[in-house]
């Protein structure tokens, strides 16, 4: 038997598999896990397109599914997985949920959260970015470059 | 026959009339209504308790609800009335939504998105604030009040 070694890139990679699942959709390929001890209690990838609506990022439907799995809709136990850095209105989701760590892939500099003051993020979560960076970014930019 | 004045203290009367069926169901009292054409395309109150989930704020819950109505995700045609000034979160999905306007009644100078830097909203979004305040900032604080 394999032993698998959960370390924040084979999480990131189940992320990844999330936004393949948005690409084959044709929706913008961005996926998220929520992570609670060492388990996976959450998958979703971006379904804006699918469900007509701007709020369906995939940590927004993350968060949701998360908090319905704990029966608590406070996340300071989980770590959320996303491969591309969240939107402010995601890191606004997230701060509510206190979440305890977000870890994302490719970084966002015209929509991602990091940009604002004051910080969106509630003041305990740690952030850590740029695993499998190259990757989450491919896989985005290239979406982009395959639309115009 | 009374003509209704379609004026924005009529519609924010709506919305505090959501913000009242939160406060009966023990839920942080904000309401909300989407108003396109002069008619209400869609009406939400919070509910972070009742469904356990941070994401399903007033504001959240109207935009994917008027979305859902008019078969499309934009809202450039639309004015979101609230009776407190929108978080972080609710804010970026308005911004996604490139609504049209926003009334809001209450200040919220702990969470309302204007604090931010840049501005988390889209640059077309016309904003007003201090409609019917008084109502609706009592409604929030006396909940508050009575919690401690």
């Amino acid at each position: 038997m394999t032993k698998i070694n959960f370390s924040d890139e084979y999480f990131m990679q189940q992320a990844l598999n999330e936004a393949k699942n948005a690409l084959h959709k044709d929706e913008i390929p961005v996926g998220a896990v929520v992570v609670c001890n060492k388990q996976i209690i959450s998958r979703a990838h971006n379904l804006t397109e699918t469900l007509n609506d701007v709020t369906a990022h995939a940590e927004m439907l993350a968060i949701t599914a998360a908090a319905e799995f704990l029966g608590g809709k406070y996340l300071n136990e989980c770590t959320l997985y996303v491969t591309l850095e969240p939107c402010t209105m995601c890191a606004g989701a997230l701060s509510w949920s206190q979440i305890g760590r977000i870890v994302f892939g490719a970084s966002d500099t015209k929509r991602g959260f990091s940009r604002h003051t004051p910080p969106v993020l509630h003041p305990k979560t740690n952030v850590i970015s740029g695993i499998l960076e190259k990757d989450c970014s491919f896989l985005i930019t290239n979406f982009f470059k395959n639309k115009r």
